[in-house]
């Protein structure tokens, strides 16, 4: 049972556990820095040592995104360690973008850590982050050492790079957004698809491309990336209101409480009634949003049936994501495999 | 004479004015986003317009970085519109680095203009810095327009990205050294040559790489690049302390205002008596140094022949620049356009 992952308990499906080794060394081999300092900052972000650099036990996060590189190199039929550099990059890519949001946010926790700003600095922290995306571009670079073509290597540059491009836009748009109340959910459904859902998308595409997939599965499995970065996301949002609390037992509301324009916030904003929405309004124009506040506007919500409408949205992107697949031959047990990771996104805790 | 530098009057070698136009339309076409918040905000920064996106007279920097590529490829050959991508990529990616720095310093000014962090926040001036370096990278890999193989195409990729890796390490010392007075000059070059020195050997190895010069060639202008960027920062250094005000034709002394860590003070830490030392300490303890303190740091310096050494150390650098193209066959007049860029650099007052 040593490939659990440690936050989600043992239900975690295959797709998340058997790459999970590999995956470690590769970033760990990744961060291999003349500069000690350097090194140390992002083997603390990534959860391989403490903050003095002494090796922990691993306090990662799902790795989602690489996982679903190994996996896609694998479905079509190649070797999944093809795949390592690409899955790699795209993991170092994704945790960059979590430096830069803890800075931008002033989030001084993250996966119950103080960030790398609260305790090295801004500067710093901006920097290790830019490193961090450097060792991401190196890490595809070295695709060429498994026999790819240059073109492969080239493409494969391209998709991150303008994957991340799509992230940046939708946090942009997301910045954008902040403090308004007439974003529609298709609105924000768009702005998802960029700012989570592009490097998901990109995972699996040059997972795809790496294991030599065929130009029409290739095709397919982007697709399919597309709505599984929608589900995630959208089951994220789900968790931040209606996720439930250890001690209490209680949905948490947090994403209230920080005054996030999540989706069954914008949802809500868009179908509540005049009266609703000022009452919404109101509360997320005080200074601290307290807790009868958070009791009342969970009331609102589920009177709106929003917690129906929010999973029902990731059921249908569910549903998409296993669409994309039909009639396209993958590795016999994969589509399986791939089955037991849609329902552990739709389901999932935490 | 429209070709002339705008800060650096009309005494603007050759190397610096010839490639102006279409390095200033690459860049303009680089910054073409579908999100035209975050364009003008990129073409703000390069000095393509003001803060509502209106058009504007010119207000770039040198463009020493993208000129060098530029006339790296031709000096050996190759038609410099080859090297345009790779230019234009090693521009966006010095400013993309400029925006970060800004954020860094706390610098609410740049060019005479607030930057962008003053104008529009922390967090987007982030993300603009960030998309800055992204499209530097989608630069690069259009190079494949002209008929470069994909191996080229990788190989400018790779020498980008670990120059980029350099600079940041550079930055990274160089924010290490910050109030400690034992670092020798020769650590300091070792972290100038990172700093700043990365980028400009890399502007001429990736022209050179364009034009398809020969190994020994492209050999020659990177080693030539290399002593090329300390000269730069090393006159840098000296003009922070020794330019002249326009007004009063005294020197400024606005580094040890600043409390700046650079060349001369690294050299008068190193060469000073013991109480010369300690005074040097003191002055740079407190928290504002005023005009009596410029006074009797600049005095120190000068007893202790630190303009001298500054200055020589710059003609140092560019005669092993030169040397380093010794017996290297190039398009006939480029040496001696070099050449003037050398003086030019070795002199400039701004």
């Amino acid at each position: 049972m040593e490939e659990v992952d440690r936050e989600s308990g043992d239900n975690t499906p295959v797709i998340l556990g058997k790459y999970r080794k590999e995956i470690e060394h590769s970033l760990s081999d990744a961060l291999s820095l003349h500069n000690s300092g350097l090194q140390t900052m992002l083997r603390y972000h990534l959860g391989l040592s403490d903050e003095h650099g002494n090796p922990m036990i691993s306090n990662q996060g799902k790795g989602l995104r690489s996982s679903l590189c190994m996996f896609a190199c694998e479905a079509v039929g190649g070797a999944p360690e093809h795949a390592l550099f690409a899955a790699a990059a795209i993991d170092l890519t994704h945790n960059f973008t979590l430096i830069h949001d803890d800075i931008q946010d002033g989030d001084r926790e993250r996966r119950h850590r103080p960030t790398l700003w609260a305790i090295w600095g801004t500067p710093k922290a901006l920097q290790a982050g830019n490193v961090m995306r450097t060792l991401a571009d190196q890490g595809i670079q070295q695709l060429h050492h498994y026999q790819l073509t240059p073109e492969v290597v080239v493409m494969c540059s391209m998709l991150l790079t303008s994957a991340y491009l799509e992230t940046v836009e939708g946090q942009y748009l997301d910045l954008n957004f902040e403090g308004r109340t007439d974003i529609t959910t298709s609105n924000y459904l768009e702005m998802i698809a960029r700012k989570t859902g592009a490097l998901i998308r990109c995972s699996m595409q040059m997972g795809a491309l790496t294991g030599n997939g065929d130009a029409r599965t290739v095709q397919a499995l982007t697709q399919c990336g597309t709505f599984l970065g929608a589900l995630f996301q959208i089951r994220d949002d789900y968790l931040g209101i209606w996720g439930y609390e250890e001690e209490t037992g209680k949905a948490t509301g947090s994403d209230l409480r920080r005054k996030k324009n999540s989706l069954p916030m914008v949802y809500a904003l868009e179908h509540a009634s005049a009266t609703g929405k000022e009452q919404l309004q109101a509360i997320y124009a005080k200074e601290q949003v307290e807790d009868k506040d958070v009791a009342s506007t969970l009331a609102l919500l589920t009177e709106l049936g929003t917690p129906e409408y929010v999973q029902g949205l990731a059921e249908t992107h569910a549903d998409h994501a296993l669409k994309a697949l039909d009639g396209i031959d993958l590795v016999p047990g994969t589509k399986e495999e791939f089955y037991a990771l849609v329902q552990f996104l739709l389901t999932r805790q935490q």
